[in-house]
């Protein structure tokens, strides 16, 4: 099984940026653990993070060449980003969305998402911790 | 570990109901699987199920005296109930909400959570997959 | 033909409450008169009142073992119920709704219906001659 | 006891008009049911067609000088027409509001009638049969 | 100085019409008395009622080859109507806007005017009075 | 007949302030016109302005012992001021507002009037003459 | 005099339940502070509870064969509750709101109470001593 | 082919009418033009008037037992009008939606079109090129 | 337990003032009781009243140099000043507010209050008994 | 002649995207043929696409020194960004805003185009016949 | 170069107010710090504050005979007054806008400005610095 | 002391752009004055501009480690990135906002600041002189 995971915008700052929001690991951190918990699952990880929109989209666009899942943080794109949204339409993949924090408890204007009508599901709110129950539910899909 | 699953109005009705949004999994079967993971996990779990909101905040009541998670779906109530929020708030028992579809790709009127805001996190549209990764994600909080 | 007749909150005060909106025959009048009219139409009849939301929801369910058609006076949980909704669209059994006063004409807050959306139609403001004109659409329904 | 029936914009399509949404008779039809019913109620019925809003409110002001009850499916013009409900409330004639589908589970712009606050009632959802039992929920007015 | 006075929809109703809201003169009364009032103030009047949106949309066209002043109570069209503003604005002719009702004072749909914007006053609230003052400001445009 | 005209903050800056809004003509010039035209009218007039919402209060209440009709310009404080509602509503004196511009084609802000509701009528748009046909207005109500 | 009072849902975690913002006063120490007032006052008090808003409706109208007033904390559902309004205006027994916490200094969504049209007044922000309050306030109604 | 052209109200007041909003061009120039290009296209055309929308609802009704396309610049309607969308869809003819100024660039309320969502496809802000581009797009639809 | 009492706009009217909505005690009367109110209550009073917002701010303002507790009805302020808002803020003194009429069960646009997020409890509906009961609440805040 | 044709995010999936939506032609295809198109009318092109938005931004500058005529599909940036708004509005160059779907008949939050009020036109939803008739619709703007 | 700097409602209380909002500083002490800043810029100074918004309307009114730029905090009064708007606009003197805090970070109540519109610019969020700055500002605009 | 100043979207047009709205001078221009002008205040300047929002991000990242104040232009990002805003509350940076125009006076979507609450303070309507003004606020933070 095949599963990229997108990371959105500032998420490469993880650890260094407001650890009482997202906690202390990195995002580094983060993705040896998926690719541990990955290996156990029997599943091929792509990572990609960025912090440009358009790169997000073209991201999302080369997943559906390989992925058979997509998992995305798309953090601060996640509430003002149409293109996202097509992007995951257009190669029709499974996506996962992803958020360390929970959106619905923040500010009101966290708690759309213009991702979410075309994703699988949602989890949030449990860290990184977020990011390995989404491989969890990933790995349900292909089943 | 002690775990109580909470479940809300017409939750009863699984597999017998739109089995096209809800899956073909009756409440039981769940309760089932949840039994088994959670003596996996080393949880004991509790569960509850009514189709009345003052009945489930009894429930969360209780269950403030004896769990370390509560995870609940509260289905209908989600988008309707502040005395849920309320009770949560007041056990101070961390919570998970959960959904068996993705709350925010349906109708407008249930994109909006009460019980959000007082909650850890929220795992959506995984269908009877969302309680097991709910589960996971309480052993996670109790570490 | 089977017909549950369901009465939503505060319709047990029928005659007792605010005769000017709701005019002054019982609850109990009205059932005599529909027991009457469904024997005239060849309808067995069963009937539930109750004050509380989720005792409506058990109620709407068990129709969906025994009955044809539901007429459904939600009353005030017409406007704030998604459960009742949500019951409906469960048990898949055609439902009416029907109100005592035209709710259209009332405060702004009544004009909205949670229920309307999975109804198969909405008769108000005939008084209890709304519940008669029910029983005979429900005959239509089933023929 | 004579009443009035006035068909708004688009109803003299009935029959060739989107079948799945208005069903299959057409108005003629309708009306022909109507003039029967009408009969065995010992109602005396005019009938009125027009696509143009302002012929509509001309109907309605001329229906006060003989009916006792105008039954009215404003049709498009339920959602865009203060004329038609100041025309009501010009005559003074109880008027029941008719709808062949249930307004309230189609597009939002359709929930809401400018005319409910002045009629006596709304029965919308039934197909034709709206009609029928809008002249029996007339003849309960007139007696 | 040539002046168009253009009634909307209803106001032949007027005398007969809600008269705790609109009063008890006819619309012929009130013609009559600015008849009278325009011939002391040297103004030539032409007086045109509809009830048809388009027909009063033809009628301000009209206007706009002969009248220096149109004087136009629009009723119901004032809240509905996009076409009796563009008729205003393509005529280039002043326009007073007139109410028998203080409309401001009523329901909220009828505080907004689809034809103020374009108008060069408005007078509400003065029963018949309202168009005499109309008439009056309409002689000081002239001046 | 005695009639008091209230003037509303910034109206002392007629003539000087934005001329191609509110015209030339300077607030004693208005006042002088007011009094000569109430002269031939019968009515004795008392004129007050102040920029401040609570003294112009305290005229409404003062003209409650005295004056037959209102009229007020309450300018800004229109969109602005319960006060000056409640002060209409406690006086009962019948009271016409008045507005030199026409203010449903200003911006938004400025359709809604606070003291609309308990004003007799509205005349907007005619610059000074504004006041003058209120003066006519508050002879037909005194008649 | 009689009184009922009637406790909404989650006051039964008084003293358990956020002391922050609810203090820390059991209900049943605030229950036994008001018979000692009511004592003193010359009024005879019944008491109830519940988290479920249909047993509250039930409460109201019982009260309504019983009680000169009626104090009444809704918590949550003054929020959400159309039934708990029906149940008042129908029982027309005058009806006293009460909140220990300052509701209109909370989260935008408490600051509606569906309850306040049909009541006589509300007290709120005091704690336990809003009770206290509300029956000197019963007692002035009674006089 | 066959093309009906349908102009909605004002629109014959083109050339006379703000030039500097909708050009110079008269309706008789326009519909010359037409007829010129659709020769050239192959497409017979009829054209159609008026400035009543009932009358506009009556032409597409009866464009739907001829046309094979429909253009339709509705003017004012476009914006008020739920007859003309509800006509759009009882004739299943595809219909395209002129506007000669580009109405997304004008008064919010003209941003919105009734008749879009029944359309194929929007056409504005060319002048009187909108309809001849509208001629190719019907052009390409038949092929 | 010094105590400053702090009336808004309008309430010198009262007993003249709309007797239907506000009784018929006037405010002198109504000091005069809460004098006598505060002497059993070893309160010292100081009262003021204005019409003019900006006084008030600095009523408030002044009390914060002696009172312990502010107990102030803003009337028609309640609903539009940010700046009484402002000055309790800065005083920092507890301030309790008062309504003669239930502000929540009447027009929408008085269900809000700018004060209300900073005071610490509001009582409104009991008329002058609301000025009563605050002053026995400010001596509960005083124990 | 010169045009530049920007193609927004996701277009560059064309054939591979929602073929239900929007259509099952290439990018390329299109491009070849505006191509040919282009050459019969005396136009020469540059064709540009991109995800990202500040690149679309820079390719509309860079248009400003070369192009007569700018054609671009925002595509989800249509309803996203104030940027390209901006930047159509800096380089002044007469702008065509085309779409391939009829955006007024999607969801909500595609109607809406923040391109549009500084665009000359907007022509949508003839799929690639869009892009043709843009550029008949510049060639007649360069006339 | 002649400014005159107006101080709002409450900011008289500067120092004794809410320290970790508005800081330590008295108004004295920004007002003598402003005249010396002024002085070395070449700049006459007039100062004043009121807690009345009328006083602040006259205030502004003579400003417009004596100073070159305006200063205006209008503190509370930003939020709720088109009265001090008026007064800008009727001046005809360019005001700067400051405020201590930043209002657009805090309530949302505070993120509008009535006063900005008519504005040259606004400070906000730099405490007296934000003064300072708007004096720098100042002597730019008479550049 | 060390100032990173960014310049977003379309600010590379500067000069070229509506002079009428954004003034004539280059960003070049702009950029030459802030250093000298930071030279006299001791300041060490960094300069960024991008059209990509995920440019400025990082460019706000990479300010994370050097500069004490970040002075920011966010252009149209302003009203639609929560990206932005995001990065300023990650590397924690006191970061000033700056318009070229008041913001405040134009369209309204363009009234709301995405980075406004994480940012110290907004200067906006100055045009070059408002990032100058910014350098001296700058200056005043690190003192």
């Amino acid at each position: 099984m095949n599963v990229t995971i997108i990371h959105g915008p500032n998420l490469n700052m993880l650890g260094k940026r407001e650890p009482d929001v997202y906690g202390e690991t990195s995002l580094d951190a983060i993705n040896t653990m998926l690719e541990q918990e990955a290996a156990t699952l029997g599943i091929t990880l792509r990572v990609f993070q960025s912090n440009v929109e358009g790169e997000l989209v073209t991201a999302i666009q080369e997943a559906g060449d390989w992925a058979d899942v997509i998992i995305m943080n798309p953090a601060a794109y996640t509430h003002t980003s149409v293109a996202l949204r097509d992007a995951v339409s257009a190669v029709g993949v499974p996506t996962i969305e992803v958020h360390l924090s929970n959106i619905h408890a923040r500010e009101t204007f966290r708690h759309h998402s213009h991702v979410a009508p075309v994703a699988v599901g949602q989890i949030a709110g449990f860290g990184p911790e977020s990011y390995r129950l989404a491989l969890h539910a990933a790995k349900g899909l292909g089943t």
